[in-house]
């Protein structure tokens, strides 16, 4: 056995370096990559994705994973861990043939350039083969995998171990059905708090000081993280001492950015403080996308939109910001980012209707996947959603379904994990609550003890458990809605006075 | 041999997605990466080094090139000269044994990690065993590789194929007894230009605005150009679709990165031209490092430190900086960017001094090299010769022998690279002006002719040609150093009124 798990281990970080040079041309691609060398790169991902894939249906290594599995008793808990993920990782990918596997990740260049361009121009019709594309090959690739499974389910599950479409229909019908009448009762009572101040040109070299300072305020540590700059803001990491994230400057909107780099810094958190003990091991990757959302969520709305964190950080801005600022208070700032009001963008949405823009998103992906809706037919669709759940209209494809890059990059069925993540974070929240002064920390801007109360239970443990144990071990009781309708519920009746 | 060509390509193509995917690390290293990240960035380049290794030593591939070589006639010109460089490249590689060769990559990051920490904090003591570790790995290989010739002639072939220490030894010789009795002269006459509106700050922004112009202005495709920030600028291109060019800024030097943009301007200028035959080819990397260095300093100092060139520019330059630049003439900037006086920094260095800058170095390698002088003498012998042959005394080792990323980056025998690179350049122009109206054109910013007149004799070609036969042909002479010293003798009696 000491033998099988050294080759296991040996190839385990053979995947790890491909891993790290593909996340790399990756970060650079979207980053700092001249647009001209798309074709390129795609090449080389391509190429490097397809020894990433001879690696993982390895015959040698497939063998190996099922002598750790065979004898779990007599190996660590990690390692049986690690053969684990990584069997379902070679089931999920052996089924699939070599060169499609290639083919696509070549596809997925394209798209994403195409997805670019065709935002950049509002032209839909550039991106619409692409889409196809790559609709195309997510549903083949779901049928090879589990061929009598309904398509949507198996790509559900692959973001987020057991989830369903009858669990989502379900969520969202509750989300719905308790969301809608808050924001009714919004739009009836005619108030919204001033938000002059925030139209006005925020200059971006300050908005950068901004971020420096909020990374901080986030327990970054600068020598294990960046920011970049690009069109749509993500994050990724190779370990967890390189964690980047990314935002986008709007000069302006500074809160654009700002509750960009907090989101994005909420993820940034969960990897820089997965356990030592799986630093290098594809166990520290993630656990679900719901998981890491609700750590991402939780930092951008739960703690960033908070009134004692606004207070916080209030004084920084004024500094960088005198002028714009003049004669606003803190609670000014706490009510205009906390603005509720159906919109385009589901970037910028606030916490309240933000749900609504991913139910949009699920009921198209479901019919795009299922065949029952053509992609030509998206837009059309998207902007009848929008009209139907937010009531706003959709003036052209750029501020409607081309506004996000998921599909263009092979992400479908990943927005569920948005609205979920929100969910959880809500009931962390209450659960953190009987250990801590939340909010007294947040006021002083001491976040480190939340950061490790967080790391205690979840971060540490990166992909070692299913993100139902995961959750139900850090929250102590099961999964339930009711605590983020609550708390949405509650902080809106209370902003708004209803 | 159609079934061997195809092989060899394919194979070549393997090699393209490793040396880019290891190239946008390495730039990445250098540019984003966050710094406690760099161990891990070592394992990776380490690994993908042993991969490329063994594609470029691998048998088969070896008895393919072989077959092209033994039949030259059965293939066509290009793939002729990739089987005769891939099977040097296999020569130096190959005698090489792959665990040294892996371990000296993982050896170059960690050194050039040590490097960026030491010129901070200005301790020479924390480079000091990486620099052992780098010139005994150095001395090591060019030994593999040709037992009984002396090392450092091994590593300048590496540079520049053919070239000795007996030429350089020649050439510095000339070069220093040209040029020391200009330097002398200027001494004593006592005057120089004012440079004090160059001493003023200079806000960043701005000069990335001036970046973007310079990049304009040298016909660099924004599509498939960037320029990104680091310590010591360089160059790199994936194809070229791809060139990246760097530079550092300094508030208070705005001639710093103007001067370091177009010097990388002209490396870029190089891979940007060269022929869409040879695109994908190994043999669009480069021809010699002097050939590239020619195209660098000719754009830098030749061109761009021509009054023509400044005429044409400083309207942009003043309208970016009015206040610090009013009431300056266009001709007092380019007095003052001709400042000739000895100095510590070599990439700020005057044209005229510059090559002394270079001899310094070059004698301090090959003494390196052959043991005469131990690495913890460097900073020694380094602030004794720039007494000696520039008259200056080094206040500490950041402004002294720390100034270089080279030798911590394994380049060793590539600073003559820059001397004979500029007196490339001199004879180069001294050709040029027989077709072209050189300077009536750069004073219209019309650099484009210029452009095609360099691609058809030298950029298109890559490395299809020894940089002495390309030379030569763009020359149709063979290099004669007197243009070089003609020339600076020219333009500083001149400058100086002599």
């Amino acid at each position: 056995m000491e033998e099988t798990v050294k080759r296991f281990k040996a190839q385990l970080e053979k995947m790890r370096v491909y891993e790290h040079a593909m996340g790399v041309l990756y970060y650079d691609m979207e980053t700092v990559m001249p647009k001209k060398a798309a074709p390129l790169v795609g090449e080389t991902l391509g190429a490097l994705s397809g020894v990433e894939y001879r690696l993982k249906t390895d015959e040698t290594f497939l063998a190996d994973m099922q002598a750790i599995l065979a004898h779990p008793d007599a190996v660590d808990a990690i390692t049986l861990a690690e053969a684990k993920q990584m069997y379902e990782d070679y089931e999920r990918t052996a089924c699939i043939p070599v060169d499609e596997y290639v083919a696509f990740q070549v596809a997925l260049t394209a798209s994403s350039a195409a997805w670019h361009e065709a935002k950049v121009t509002n032209d839909f019709a550039k991106f619409l083969p692409h889409l196809e594309t790559v609709y195309d090959y997510t549903r083949r690739f779901a049928r090879y995998y589990r061929p009598d499974a309904p398509v949507y389910d198996t790509l559900l599950d692959s973001y987020e171990k057991g989830l369903t479409t009858e669990t989502l229909d379900a969520f969202f019908a509750k989300v719905r059905a308790a969301l809608v009448p808050v924001i009714d009762a919004i739009r009836k009572k005619g108030y919204q708090p001033d938000v002059s101040f925030l139209e006005q040109p925020y200059p971006i070299e300050q908005q950068k000081e901004w971020t420096k300072y909020l990374m901080q305020v986030l327990r970054m540590d600068p020598d294990r993280t960046v920011c970049g700059e690009v069109e749509h803001p993500f994050t990724t990491s190779f370990t967890k001492d390189d964690v980047r994230i990314t935002t986008h400057y709007h000069e302006d909107a500074v809160q654009s950015s700002m509750y960009s780099v907090i989101h994005e810094g909420g993820h940034a958190i969960y990897e820089l403080n997965v356990g030592d003990d799986i630093k290098l091991s594809p166990l520290s990757n993630l656990t679900s996308m719901s998981v890491h959302e609700s750590q991402s969520r939780f930092f951008e709305n739960i703690i960033g939109r908070s009134e004692p964190f606004i207070e916080y950080v209030f004084p920084k801005l004024v500094e960088l910001f005198p002028t714009q600022l003049a004669g606003v208070t803190a609670h000014q700032f706490y009510l205009a980012v906390n603005k509720a009001e159906p919109s385009l963008i589901r970037t910028e949405a606030d916490e309240l209707t933000y749900p609504l823009h991913i139910m949009i998103r699920y009921e198209i992906e479901k019919k795009l996947i299922d065949g029952t809706l053509a992609a030509a037919d998206a837009p059309a669709a998207w902007n009848a959603l929008y009209r139907e759940y937010l009531g706003v209209d959709v003036p052209d494809d750029k501020q409607g379904v081309l506004q996000d890059s998921h599909w263009s990059s092979g992400l479908i069925g990943y927005f569920p994990s948005y609205a979920l993540g929100s969910a959880y974070g809500a009931q962390l929240l209450d659960w953190m609550q009987r250990d801590l002064d939340v909010w007294g920390l947040v006021r002083e801007g001491s976040l480190q003890p939340i950061i490790d109360w967080l790391t205690e239970r979840i971060y540490r443990h990166g992909m070692r458990f299913t993100p139902k144990a995961l959750m139900e071990q850090a929250m102590e009781a099961p999964f339930d809605p009711n605590y983020y309708t609550d708390y949405l519920t509650e902080k809106f009746t209370k902003l708004y006075n209803l």
